[in-house]
C-alpha cells in the first residue's frame, strides 16, 4: 500500500502550525469571556435543511452534503450562525436576552484551495441575540478589533457597510427578495456589472451605479456623501443613519474604522443590517466578517429575535500573523529528559519522570532502550529539552541524580526531592 | 418552518456542558505537555481507503461514508489512530524517533446512541511511535493514569491485556489473520461462545477456554497463572512476558493495575500488543483504551515502526466526572455589567466597558438600552455579574461612575482610572 495523501483541501497542521491556531483559539475564547460571550459547541453534522435555509445558494452549492446510514440528508457545517440560531430556538429559548454565545471549531465548504482558503477551515463565532440596538453592532465590532489585537496583529483595517442601505433601494424599487440576493452575491464579489445588470430600472440602477462609484474623505464623510445621495430612499436613508450611529460609537471607543463602503455586501443572505470585514494589507481575503441578521432566528420558528453575529477565520489569521511576524506570548517552561544508565535503574527513573510531571514540569521518558551517549546525542539534537536528568546506580544509593543542562554543558548532583524545585527555579 | 433538530445521535452543548468538555481537553493538553508530547490538527474528513485500511470490520461499517463533489470516496473519521500514523508516514517522516503526538478533537461513529454514546463524540489520543520497548507501553498507561487524576477523577480501573496472548495461540493454531480478527472481535464484546464457535481446532479452543475462565487473586498472579497455563505456546508467553514487564514498570511508577484480563481483546484490528482501557463503576463503556500496533506505520507505507496509543473519550470522562462530582477548578474572575443611566452617555459607558476588558475584566455592556432598574434587575436574575458599573452624567463630570456590589447590594463611587483595579481586587 503506498502512502496516502489528506482529501484536497484539507490539511495536516504539524505543531508548530497546530501551536500557532491553538495559540488564536485561546486568545478569541478569552475575548470572548471579556465581553461576557458564553462558548456552546455544536455539531459538524447538522440537517442539510437547517444550514441550507438561509445560507444563499452560493455556499449552498458548495456544502458537503450526503446521506448518513439512516437516510437523512446532512451536511457539514460551512458556518456556525444557523447552529446557533437553532440553539436560540430550542435549548436556550429561554434563556433572558440579550445572548451572547461564542463558539470555535472547524467548518467545510468546497471552494478551490488557495492560499489561505481550505475546504476544512477554522472559525471562531461570537452572536449576540436579542437586540436591535446600534451598541449592540457596535460591540461586535469591538470584539473583533480585540481579537485581532490580542493575538498580536499591527497592521489590519476594518471596513464597515451597511446592506439594508442597497436593500432598501431595491425594495423602493420593487427588486423582489430574490433578485435582491443575486444582486448582493454579485456585489460581494465586485461584479457590479454583472450586478446592476440584474436590475431592470433605469432609476434604480443609477442610484446604485452612484453608490458604487461614490467619492469621500474619510469614513465619517462617507456616511455624509450617502445621506445626500439617498434622499428620498426612506429606508436607505435610516440604515445610514443606523450606520451612522454604529461607527460613532465604536470608533468613540477607540476602535479605528479604516473604510466605510456604501455599496458593501456579504455573500450570506441572512444579513439585515450593519456588515463589516476585517483585512490585512497582505491578503486578498477577509480574516473575519459579520454583520446583523434580524430575521433568522424567526426564519427557524423562535420569536422575532434581533441578532448580529461575526466569524473569525483563524488559517487566515494564522496566516497573517506569520506574515506579519508576530510572536507568541507564551510562558517558557523548563523541560527535562529522564534516561536511566543501565536496564536496572528503568523503573526507578520512569519514578522519577512521574515525580517531576506531578510537579508540572514536562519530562520526556528514554523509551528507545538507548544507551546514555546516544540518548543525549538525540536530546541535543532535538532542542527539546533543557536538563538531562541522569539515573544511575551510585548516585541513586545517596538519594541523588545527575542534572546536564544541555545548553551549558554543565553537569551536577541533585537530591531527588530537591529535582523538580531545582529545575523549575 | 419548524424548529429544527439536530442530527440523530449528535447534541448541542450548552454553556455548562462545553465548559466541561474544554476543561477535560485543557487537562489532556497539559498532561500531554508533561509527557513531552507534541499536538497536531489532522482533518475530519480523510480519504475512505486511509481509515478503512486497519480499523477493523465493525468500524468500516458504520462509518459516515460519502462521496465529495469531486467524486472522492471520503469518510469521517471515526477515530485518530489512521490520521497520524499516516502523519509519521508523511511530513513527519524524517522526525527524529521517538515520535510522540496528541491529538484533540471529534469523531464520527454510526453507533446506536445511549448514554455516554453518540454519533459525534471528543477524544484526545496520544501516540507514541519509534520504541519496541515495554517503558514506552508504559510511558502510555501511565500518561491516562495522569488525564484521569488531573481531571479530578476519584474512582477509576485500569484493565490490561495482550493481544499477543490471544493471537500466539491461534497464529500456532494456523488461525488465519481474517479469522483471528474476527475471533477477536466477538472476544471484545465479550461473546465468547460466539468466539470459540468459529475456531475448528479442538485443541486451540481449550487453550482459549482456559484463558477465559482463568481464576488468579491478583494482576501480578494473574500473569504466573498465564504463564503455567501457556506452557509450550511461545508466541503467547513471550506476550506474557512483555505484558509481565509493562505491568512491572507502571505499577512500580505509582499506577495501580485493576485488573489483567487473559482474555482481553479491543474491535480495532491494528493492535499486536498490549492493550489497555480504563473504567468506571458507574458506567459499562471505557472512558478510554489504547494498546500497541507495530505494523499499521508499515501498512501505510512507512519504515516498519513500533507504536504504541490511547485514545480517551472526552464526553464519557465528562460523564463520570457529573456522576462522581469532580468540581473544575478553576480561576473565578470579578465580572462586571455596564450600564449607561441615559442614551446620552452611551458611548462614554461603552469606552469603560473597553477599558475594563483591556484590563481584564469580563465587562457586559447593557446593549438593550434599558432603563437602569430594569437593567439591574436582569444583572440580579442572571448572577452573570459580581459588580454593575453605572455611568451617569454628574459622577463622569467628575471622572467617576458608580460600582453597585450585586451580592452586597451596596454602591460606591469609584475613580474611573482605579476601576479596574478596585474590581481586580
Amino acid at each position: 500500500m503506498s502512502t496516502f495523501q489528506t482529501v484536497r483541501g484539507m490539511r495536516d497542521l504539524l505543531p508548530e502550525e497546530a501551536e500557532v491556531i491553538n495559540y488564536v483559539i485561546t486568545k478569541a475564547r478569552q475575548t470572548a469571556t471579556l465581553y461576557g460571550f458564553r462558548e456552546v459547541i455544536t455539531p459538524i453534522v447538522e440537517p442539510y435543511e437547517l444550514l441550507s435555509a438561509k445560507s444563499g445558494e452560493e455556499i449552498r452549492q458548495r456544502m458537503f452534503t450526503f446521506k448518513d446510514l439512516g437516510d437523512r440528508t446532512v451536511a457539514l457545517r460551512p458556518e456556525f450562525t444557523a447552529s446557533i440560531a437553532r440553539l436560540a430556538t430550542t435549548a436556550m429559548k429561554n434563556e433572558p436576552k440579550p445572548l451572547r454565545v461564542f463558539s470555535v471549531g472547524s467548518v467545510y465548504r468546497y471552494d478551490e484551495p488557495q492560499k489561505g482558503r481550505y475546504r476544512e477551515f477554522w472559525q471562531s463565532n461570537f452572536e449576540l441575540m436579542g437586540s436591535a440596538k446600534p451598541e449592540a453592532d457596535a460591540e461586535v465590532v469591538l470584539l473583533t478589533n480585540s481579537v485581532m489585537k490580542n493575538v498580536g496583529l499591527q497592521d489590519y483595517a476594518i471596513k464597515l457597510g451597511h446592506v439594508g442601505v442597497l436593500k432598501g433601494i431595491m425594495t423602493q424599487h420593487s427588486v423582489e427578495d430574490k433578485m435582491q440576493n443575486a444582486v448582493l452575491q454579485r456585489m460581494d464579489k465586485k461584479e457590479y456589472e454583472a450586478a446592476l445588470a440584474l436590475i431592470s430600472s433605469d432609476e434604480c440602477r443609477n442610484v446604485l451605479q452612484g453608490l458604487i462609484e461614490l467619492k469621500y474623505d474619510s469614513v465619517f464623510d462617507a456616511v455624509k456623501k450617502m445621506k445626500t445621495h439617498l434622499q428620498g430612499y426612506e429606508k436607505a436613508l435610516n440604515a445610514v443613519e443606523n450606520l451612522s450611529a454604529i461607527l460613532k460609537l465604536v470608533t468613540e471607543s477607540g476602535c479605528e474604522i479604516e473604510t466605510v463602503d456604501p455599496a458593501f455586501a456579504r455573500g450570506l443572505e441572512y444579513y439585515t443590517g450593519m456588515i463589516f470585514e476585517v483585512h490585512v494589507p497582505e491578503m486578498n481575503i477577509a480574516l473575519g466578517g459579520g454583520g446583523r441578521y434580524d430575521k433568522l432566528i424567526e426564519v427557524f420558528g423562535g420569536e422575532p429575535t434581533p441578532a448580529v453575529g461575526v466569524a473569525h477565520g483563524l488559517d487566515r489569521i494564522a496566516l497573517a500573523m506569520q506574515s506579519q511576524k508576530t510572536a507568541l506570548k507564551t510562558e517558557e517552561k523548563k523541560k527535562v529528559v529522564v534516561v536511566p544508565i543501565r536496564e536496572e535503574q528503568k523503573g526507578e527513573a520512569l519514578k522519577i519522570a512521574q515525580m517531576l510531571r506531578d510537579a508540572g514540569v514536562s519530562a520526556k521518558f528514554e523509551v528507545m532502550g538507548r544507551k546514555m551517549a546516544k540518548a543525549m546525542e538525540d536530546a541535543d539534537k532535538r532542542k527539546e529539552a533543557d536538563y538531562a536528568v541522569i539515573v544511575g546506580e551510585r548516585e541513586l544509593k545517596e538519594g541523588k541524580v545527575v542534572v546536564k543542562d544541555l545548553s551549558k554543558r554543565t553537569q551536577t548532583e541533585v537530591k531527588i526531592e530537591e529535582l523538580a524545585q531545582k529545575i523549575k527555579s
